[in-house]
């Protein structure tokens, strides 16, 4: 990604701080936390910080500044968050190796999970702004109570746009928006927040529309993603949401039993895939997220027309485009 | 416990904060922390805070009073390791119900119990004290940092009396200091810190050894534990310890092989107690609490003599000696 290139002293400062903040006397601690890290992660959140200071002109540099030390803080919550999952999820691929439970098991995922929550929360201690604080909470906790929403529309087709949307700023966009908004914080431009976090928001939700479209489409070789996960899971997703509400009643009742009852079987990935096909649930899914794309882009209007500006722009295009 | 009546107006504020707290549009979040909560635990931790800060003469009262709202804190960040640790050791009984894993299945415990670590979160970040915020971060890593410690003494016979101590401190200590000391803190006393994190630190390595000691002694109806569960996860505790050093060849490879490499058949928990009975492991076990709520006792004495700074001493002596 271009904007990771332009940021890269800032990033390197800030792979600098993970690996301090994940350093522990208790050996598995980091070499848990690294088999994560290590998995090869896009530091999108970070780069989103750093890239959110820079833009409202952040003075700081080196790993001591705020906005390298708060993006790492973000980091560690998104690895938090991809140990639980991964056990919540039961996964045995992340990012193409692995999961750190099909390593090492349950325990040490959900503790190790805890370990980096913490840490997060010690930076933005440390940080001491009321205001990072109280952006970083509410998001941690928009995040959880997503997560158990998610929870509870497993397996129920007849799922609302509107729950899901929430299932999907709670698990994703909330901490894209948040990673945005501190950016501004620490650049002590508090005129900039609204329009960054309203950034970081939509970029989120397209980033996970894509990220569920993916799910019936990916190359899994290219993506390091299994592909059918949510399928398997019988997760609820707009693909999904899409092709049963188009759907025949032969059609709904092969989604009741796969993904309502979760009673698959061989060949039925393949099924879904082709229905899915069949009423462009994909592309339906890809536009919505284009919509939000949009309003990402729209969201920065106000600032200078820099090349910073460009390429945060770039990321909402790209956020979509790399389905296509 | 008297010192629970002593504080009922507090306790009962306490009780309608953490209500409140858990409360949630996603109903399975107040559901599954009520089945926590509801499990009928002692609120312990949230009456040191109540207490610590009345004995520094807190001036607050009713549920926005600061002491009140950090107890409620406390006891959402207890509850949430309950939650991930009822997970981690797959326990079926927690306080003598089933627990909330044996009900939900694994994954509402994860996710939930990140939520009330959130939640508990956003009440410190709303108490707003810099002072507050260090002192929980601090314990709260220091709590996920000794779980997964403990993680990786399991099976470990050679287990020294300093890493065995270390897991205590982590998995317990570290938030009964921390819940004693933050009452100091919202009362305005920063001279009266040290001697109720003392307190408080030495009080939960006491409590913590007797509840090690009671699983191979504990009647399972009084206590609501299931005597064994640390034997049958093969859990390093004091009892173990102090038996596998005292034993013969022939007992050591019985622990060797029940502990250590967690290979049990019937019969073998009566063993343990058996061998646990015969080296007086509990007795010694419970020596060393002994040891520790002495030094609880005495990291009150420059209080003033009150009622309050009694009962505190005695929950000290009571937390040993309910196992006699």
């Amino acid at each position: 990604m271009a904007l990771s290139l332009w940021l890269r002293d800032d990033l390197e400062a800030c792979n600098r701080a993970i690996r301090a903040r994940m350093a522990s006397d208790i050996d598995l601690i980091p070499r848990l936390a690294a088999h994560v890290v290590a998995a090869g992660g896009k530091r999108l959140r970070p780069v989103l910080t750093l890239a959110a200071a820079r833009l409202c002109d952040s003075p700081g540099s080196g790993e001591a500044a705020r906005h390298i030390q708060l993006a790492a803080c973000v980091e560690l919550i998104h690895t938090a968050t991809l140990l639980h999952d991964d056990v919540v999820d039961a996964s045995l691929l992340r990012r193409g190796r692995a999961s750190a439970n099909a390593v090492f098991g349950n325990k040490p995922p959900v503790l190790v999970g805890d370990f980096l929550f913490a840490r997060a929360f010690q930076i933005m201690v440390e940080d001491g702004s009321p205001r990072v604080l109280a952006i970083l909470a509410n998001a941690t906790a928009t995040m959880a109570a997503g997560e158990v929403l998610q929870l509870t529309t497993q397996n129920d087709l007849e799922t609302t746009d509107a729950i899901y949307l929430d299932v999907v700023k709670g698990k994703t966009a909330a901490l894209f928006g948040a990673a945005c908004q501190v950016g501004a914080v620490v650049a002590g431009r508090p005129d900039a927040e609204p329009a960054l976090a309203d950034y970081g928001l939509n970029l989120g939700i397209a980033f996970q529309l894509v990220d569920d479209a993916l799910d019936y489409a990916a190359d899994e070789q290219v993506l390091g993603k299994t592909v059918g996960d949510d399928f398997r899971e019988g997760k609820i997703t707009l693909p999904v949401l899409l092709a049963y509400r188009c759907g025949s009643e032969a059609e709904r009742e092969f989604w009741q039993r796969t993904i309502g009852r979760t009673e698959q079987e061989d060949g039925d990935l393949d099924q879904a895939m082709t229905l899915i096909h069949k009423h462009d649930a994909i592309g339906g899914t890809l536009a919505r997220a284009g919509d939000f794309a949009v309003q990402a882009h729209h969201a920065l209007a106000a600032f200078p027309d820099t090349p910073l500006r460009h390429r945060l722009r770039s990321v909402a295009g790209y956020s979509v485009s790399r389905s296509l």
